[in-house]
């Protein structure tokens, strides 16, 4: 049935509309980036705010994104078996490594932050669950660009945006680090995502040995790397530590090779 | 239009029946749930598979709540006004009091928490951004019942599940309280919504005065409450401070009278 496609449709096409920006929308603007007839992003606004996926502002003016949709998220969170399975080894290694850990896993093109633990000391972090990653500009991303087979083919259509200096924005220079992550298991980012900051990630293997997430540290480039610009053993081998006994966990036992 | 509204309205039943529960749905019990044709669902399901809102799982079975809705529930968090303004002054509470604070507000008859900061120590916590509290056994939820306007109508068809030995569930008690509330200016719950933890909140109010949430704190009793069972009072006002200080940054300035 076509119709009810077409709502759901131009319904999620709106909220990730508001989802894009900062601040609310007219029903104007909604239209306009749309494309659509004013009447008909007014009755789909209309329903959203209805079953609480948007709200409006009380001056009955512009739309924002609802507070059911946070609802919604959180029990995504709790339903995700990566997230659920992971949650001790990643505090364990936030605890061994003294530097923050994420959970990334494949989505639309980008890496999405399924947990988080922050670095385990004073300073005032920001949470980052639920935050989509540029893949290319992140080791947890590189990881999923080198062994997540959804990712090979669209390669080529990757937007390589610069993050900071020192993003990889060319192809050529990302399909040989990518090559280079296959080639030891794990990827680093040395201030390719946020200036000064360098990361670690290794793959998470389900029990049919496909690569469903990574796991990976974060932290400032002096503690995470040697002067050599190499990230230390020391914390590689606890993130591959880490993947594997995640990996475990979801069923994964090894394959027949030997290969990991 | 009717079909629009009830697409919409169909497709956000499917998703809040899915976030109910902690695993994946079937089509068929999915639409034993909502007394609909099994067709209409398959239908609803696969448009809301489409745009990322629904997972099936691999073997091509059960459906699950899918990643974008993640990401749509951060962004609105990133566009929630409370919480980016009291951000600092929820961290700051949380430093000068050594326990976890909690930004709610009210969300269908609930406390919808905005922001979380764990209590200063090393303890493994976890992070409740996103969760829906009742309303009558927690601090937050009872300021929100006490001055909230949209509360108080609603107050006589409120479930009162207990929580604990301790939860307020019969309406003489919870009325009797929320006077107490009102009267006072902040609210505690002592073991009412988890055994041996207390809680103490305060009303966060916008530039009109109207009450937009709360702001409080929780932890052990034996550390929130002295030996008679009632809060400390540096604690409560350190509560009152921070929920007068967050109402500032949105502009309230007082009510003429002086009563806050």
């Amino acid at each position: 049935m076509p119709g009810r496609i077409q709502s759901v449709e131009r319904a999620a096409a709106v909220l990730r509309l508001l989802a894009a920006g900062p601040r609310g929308l007219a029903v104007g603007e909604v239209a306009r980036a749309l494309r659509l007839p004013k009447g008909t992003v007014h009755g789909i606004l209309q329903a959203l705010q209805h079953v609480g996926f948007v709200e409006q502002d009380r001056a009955g003016g512009e739309y924002r994104l609802g507070a059911t949709l946070l609802h919604l998220g959180t029990s995504y969170l709790d339903g995700n078996e990566l997230r659920t399975r992971a949650l001790n080894r990643a505090d364990s290694l936030a605890s061994r490594t003294r530097e923050s850990v994420r959970i990334g896993a494949p989505h639309e093109g980008r890496v999405l932050v399924v947990h988080h633990v922050f670095r385990p000391d004073d300073s005032l972090q920001v949470l980052e669950v639920g935050a989509l990653l540029p893949a290319h500009a992140c080791a947890l991303g590189k990881v999923l660009l080198a062994f997540d087979l959804r990712g090979a083919p669209a390669l080529d259509e990757l937007p390589l945006p610069r993050c900071t200096p020192r993003t990889r924005t060319t192809r050529a220079d990302l399909t040989a680090d990518l090559e280079r992550v296959r080639a030891r298991g794990w990827a680093t980012d040395v201030g390719e995502l946020v200036d000064g900051e360098a990361g670690v990630a290794a793959p998470v293997r389900d029990d049919r040995g496909a690569v469903v997430g990574a796991v990976g540290l974060c932290g400032a480039v002096e503690r995470v790397c040697a002067p050599d610009g190499t990230p230390h053993a020391a914390l590689v081998s606890a993130v591959r530590d880490s993947a594997r006994a995640i990996s475990r966990t979801l069923g994964f036992t090894g394959f027949p090779s030997g290969r990991w």
